[in-house]
């Protein structure tokens, strides 16, 4: 015998498998489970299985959701006239913790990425231009990540949009707030003096 | 709403109280876990049970086994006359992989840690005893790791087991094979010294 016993070498490759988790991670977390109590690993994989059969894609803004439509879609104190357009829902969690947003949200779950084979029917555009078929909606504000994909999927979404007559926005680009100058990097140095603002 | 849904929350949850898993780290996690295939997510969560349910403690040498006895105590190749004893299963992989060693093990699951409310009768140092009660092994190599804690239950186990007048070895201390000399810690050098040999 070289390695561990079967059952403990299939338990780490499984935790190999998951984002980041490397090899000695993955013992690690693999000799975790095995002396956690009986309770605690059944509450683990309870709560996984049970994760992935009751969430679902919101059916207006495609987030992340226990039932049929989400909390801030269900919401009355929302302002329904704005659409922030995100490509995850992580980042409708970094919006919401400003305190600062108070429309409505749209996750796409991805780019456009045509060196990943991912198009644009791939992600969720249509549910989105969907939304915009009676006038309710204003304005979209486009806040995909500032990378080339996110750009490009910004672009490609707000050609599709400005036909149908509701405002395109786009979050501001800048130097971020607390951070050093000396160590921007030349990106974003010239879009944050592309979009000076008279003071 | 200012998180995620209540199911996804305690996904993420489930995930952080893993060792060294962020609350970034638990984020990514629980998505990957939920992009899974229907497939994959029950396979990640039978091989969690499985294992616990399959793996115990090898009979003799309490290393972790699917069966009764481990491969190693099992095996005819093995020479019987040397236990080396280690703090985890994770350390007899360690010393196998050098191929150098034949004998056989013994995992104590810990180290003596008063600190830690842990006592000599929580670790596995009874199941040692019992194993030396006949005369087939003659040297016992102490190889707990080189920490206050591993020392301690090392010259624990060694006042044991000189009176049943089986030879106690230790692991050599010294500088790490491809270290500099001038980033090696004062108290290995201290062990390198006094552990000089002739040439």
């Amino acid at each position: 015998m070289s390695g561990f016993t079967p059952s403990l070498e299939q338990l780490i490759e499984q935790f190999a498998r998951l984002p980041s988790v490397g090899k000695k991670s993955a013992q690690r977390l693999a000799f975790h489970v095995l002396n956690m109590s009986d309770a605690d690993a059944q509450k683990f994989t309870d709560t996984i299985l049970n994760a992935r059969k009751s969430i679902s894609r919101c059916k207006i803004c495609c987030n992340l959701t226990d039932g049929e439509i989400c909390g801030i879609c269900s919401s009355q104190s929302r302002d329904k006239s704005t659409i922030c357009v995100v490509e995850d829902p992580r980042d409708v969690i970094a919006i919401e913790r400003t305190h600062e947003y108070n429309g409505l949200y749209h996750v796409l779950h991805g780019v456009i990425s045509p060196m990943n084979d991912i198009n644009p029917e791939d992600i969720c555009i249509k549910e989105l231009i969907y939304r915009l078929e009676d006038d309710t909606v204003k304005e979209v504000i486009m806040a995909t990540n500032p990378t080339v994909e996110g750009e490009a999927t910004s672009m490609y979404i707000s050609r599709l949009i400005k036909p149908i007559g509701v405002n395109v926005s786009r979050l501001a680009y800048g130097v971020p707030v607390g951070a050093d100058l000396e160590y921007a990097d030349e990106f974003t140095l010239i879009r944050a003096i592309e979009g000076r603002n008279n003071l």
